[in-house]
This record gives structure tokens, sequence and C-alpha cells, in this order.
């Protein structure tokens, strides 16, 4: 199975979750609802949820495409929590950024306030849907990882050092822990998930979380690259944006060369940990498509 | 028992419980885990935590007070979601209030970014601090009470339906919405998560669910009144502010004496909801404390 096949069928299955999960956006209040369907139904790449989707089924084999159907809140969950994420980064006070997808960000369209409204409203709706999976251990395990990830632990606790450190001096450790933070957790959370979901034993579930961890960064350091050397078609964003919101990148801090050393040896090890893993090739495909951004 | 000593001894174990689950302000990243401790650890009334506390000693019974240490964490929670919402609030694009409770907001002492991040991470933290109740069962209810009551069909849509309204001529079933919604949501969880934690029966639960709704929308509206005619010593914060910010009240909505007699309405239904339960005297007087902030 192609991985453009898989994400096509899986696609569409997460989509229509998150369609499910999402209120109506005629229901009251509805600058409300219509602020968190417009983030969350826009152009997304669904990454963390075809992560996941694609982790459990590592685990479990490609079955018939409705064993999936009771994992789906998690899927619907991690895609909220990156909308969220995505929503009050791009506020003024933040990142400043007019523009997501291609589109104008959920603040320019619908004020800054209800910005802020329909962010914690994802979040808390992300943990809501957990409480639907019908395992109860199960459900209670994954808001265990899903609140971990976002906490200050994980990804807000990446978004703060990120914000603090604009036009600062910081050092590669500091960037390697934002990148790890800010992308790294939901994408851990994203295997761990999956690892719950199957009641993976506990080796598997921490070697999963550290391929997601290196995957991840493996993705940030690419993206610092390009962002230096890339195009927009590649990029997905117009280059140069870190530069000039004044954010380190790797290639600034360490120079183009061994970022992308890192980069590869970051992908090498991702690739050896789960080579061996039967029904691996979509993940192994994953891997694949982040070696060939790399210029 | 009176309810100045109930206050005390309960207080204090609250207090302990935030500083338990708050990270210390050294834990990196140092700011971020400063403006929440700042922002939970100023001088709040600890109302929630405190209704809840009531609530689930009405059910038990006052016994030794060690028997609380199980349940504090959804106190805790309670706290940590109310300050996200005050943090959130104050900001500059929403109320823009420069000080809470005598001292600069969030985002005057740390800056809009991190106070972002702040009221994020403590609605993540109070879920978070729910998945540590033992009984698993009691977890998970608790968890679907305190994210329902967060949600678009609680403290947020309340929140949200606030925010559009400004500057607009709305009627009174509108602001009877927010008021129940953005005050009554938690007050209302309060009461669901101590009937949760005490397993009660389902009468019981929507009972005292009401009564907190009733009591809330009490409150509300005697707050709207003294900010007409009240003094700062009672109110708590400098009168007419809601004018000043444009806000509907009651009295503009109704006229001061029909208000006045809708709260005492209130304030009678809500008492005569429990009146007839065993160990209803410390909830009795905070039924009571409402009625003599009327003037």
């Amino acid at each position: 199975m192609l991985v453009q096949e898989y994400y096509k069928s899986r696609g569409q299955l997460i989509e229509k979750a998150l369609d499910d999960y999402l209120a109506p956006a005629d229901q009251y209040p509805t600058e409300l609802h219509q602020a968190m369907r417009y983030s969350v139904k826009s152009d997304g790449k669904r990454l963390r949820p075809l992560f996941f989707l694609a982790t459990y089924e590592m685990l479990l084999g490609r079955k018939n495409i409705n064993r999936l159907e009771r994992i789906l809140p998690a899927a619907v969950a991690l895609e909220f929590v990156h909308t969220a994420s995505l929503i009050h980064d791009d506020l003024p006070s933040v990142d400043n950024s007019d523009e997501r997808r291609g589109k104008p960000s959920c603040h320019i369209k619908f004020g800054e306030a209800t910005a802020i409204l329909a962010g914690d409203a994802l979040i808390t709706k992300a943990i809501e849907v957990l409480t639907e999976i019908k395992n109860r251990n199960q459900a209670l395990k994954c808001i265990a990882i899903l609140t971990k990830a976002i906490s200050t632990r994980g990804m807000i606790g990446g978004q703060a050092v990120d914000i603090i450190s604009v036009n600062k001096k910081i050092n590669i450790n500091v960037l390697r822990y934002i990148h790890y933070k800010k992308t790294g957790s939901l994408l851990q959370a994203s295997t761990e998930l999956a690892c719950a979901l199957y009641d993976a034993e506990e080796n598997i579930t921490i070697t999963l979380g550290n391929f997601a961890l290196n995957l991840g960064l493996a993705y940030q350091i690419v993206d610092d690259i390009l962002d230096e050397v890339g195009s927009f078609e590649v990029l997905g964003k117009h280059p140069g944006g870190d530069l000039k919101n004044n954010k380190a990148t790797y290639p600034s801090l360490i120079g183009l060369e061994k970022s992308k050393k890192q980069a590869e040896k970051l992908i090498r090890d991702s690739y050896n940990m789960i080579k061996n893993m039967r029904n691996n090739d979509i993940m192994l495909e994953f891997v694949n498509m982040i070696k060939e951004r790399l210029p």
C-alpha cells in the first residue's frame, strides 16, 4: 500500500471524525463554534492523527479499516490540540501571524478574544473527546498522556521558551529543547496514545516514543534548513520567516553543513528504531518523506 | 461550626494542595511557572474549592478532615480552571484589566504571550490533576464533568457571548445566559464533582447542580446590583466597572427593584433546595452570605 493511498483512506476517516466531534457552526454561541471549525477544518496535513494511526496499524497490522473506528477519538484529540496551539501561536502578542495555511488566521477572521477562547475550547474539547473511549483504563491513560504532552513539560513549555528566546542569543541546547517540546511532545503523544490503545508493552511504548521525538527533531531541523535555503513550494510557507522574526535556527547556530549532518543522523536513527518491526511500511515512508525534504 | 472556622481549616487544606500541585517557581521554564504561581497564589477567595468541599461534607457528614485528602485534586482543578479564566479574561483583547485582586494582572507582570500560555497550562493541569484520583471510574467521571463545565456549553460559551455582547443592546435572556454559563457552570461542576466523588444518587446530583446554578445567578445579580449602588468594600472592586466597560447588568436591563426581587427569589429557592438535607449548616451559611451582600 502506497503512503498516498494510506493517507487518502485514513485521511477521509479523520476528516469525518473531526466533523463529527466539532459542534455545528450554527450552534450557539455561533461565532465561537465557527472559529473552532474554521481553524480545524482548514487545509491541514493531519500529520499527528495520521502518525497516530500509522503507529497503531504498525502494532495491530493492517486489518479492516472499521477496526480504527474505536480509536478515532484520540486522532481527533491530537488535531484539536495542534490546532489550538496554532491559533494561540498566531496571536499578535505571540508570533503575530496574519496567515495560516493560506487563509487569514483565526484572530484576523474572528477577533483576538474569540481566537483565545477558541483555542481554550479546543484544548478542553480534545480531552472531553478522550473520555468517550469505551475502555476506561485506556481512556484515563490517554488523558494522562495527552495532558502531559500539552503541559509545561511538553508543548506549552517549548512554546514558552520559544517566546522568551526571541531577540536573544540562545545556544543549541535551548533550541533543541524548543524543537523537542514544541513539535516532539505531540508526536511522542501520538505514538504513546497508539500504544495505550493497543495495550502495548512498555519497552515498545518507550522505543516508539523516542522514535517520534527523534523524527520530530529531524523534521524541525529540516524546516530550519529549508527556512534558509528552501523554496515556498517545499516549505509550504515563505522561507526566511524565522530570521525575520529574530528566531534562532539550527543553521544560524551551528551552520548549514552540521545541521544537515544532524538531521541525517536523526533520520537514520529513527529508521533503525523501527526497521525490524512488522507492518512498518507506512511508517518507513513517513521517515522517507522527511528525508526527501532535505535539500 | 462557624463558617469562618470552616473556611480557615478547609482553606489551609486547599492552599497546601494548590502549592503541592503547582510546579516550583524555579522549575524550567521559570517565567511560565512563575506566572502560573503568581496568579493561582494571589489572594483568591477559593470560593469554588470551598463550595465543592462543603457539598462533599454535606453528603458525607463532617468527619475527620483527613477524609478530604483523597478528593483534593478536584478542589485544585476547580481553582486552576477559575484562575485560567481570570488570566485570559484580563487580557487586553478581552476585558483589558490591568489589576486583579489588587495586584497587576498576569499579562502586566509577565507579558501577554506568557499569560496566554499560563492560562492554557492551568486548564491542562487542572485535568491532569484529576487523573490522579485513585478510583478510576470517579476520575473519568470528574474529567467529563469538568471538561463539560469549561467547554463552549459552559464557562467558555458564557465568556464568548459576553465578549460579543459588549457595546450591544442585549436582552435579559442573553444576560442570564452569560451569568449562568460564566459563573454558574463552574459552581455546578463544584457540586457535581462532589457528588461524583461520593457516588451520590442521580437525583441528589441534579438537585445540587440546580442549587449551584441558582446560587451562581443570584451571586451575579447581587454583583450587578453592587456595581450600581455598592461600595469598594462590599464589592471587592471599584463599582461602576460594568457600565464603564459598556456591559449590560441586571439593573440596567430590568431596573434595580426588579433585580433585587429576582435575587431574593433565587436565594430563597436555593435555600429551599437544601433546607431538608443533613449537615447543611455550612451550605446554608454560604446562601446567607450571598443574601447579606444584597444592599
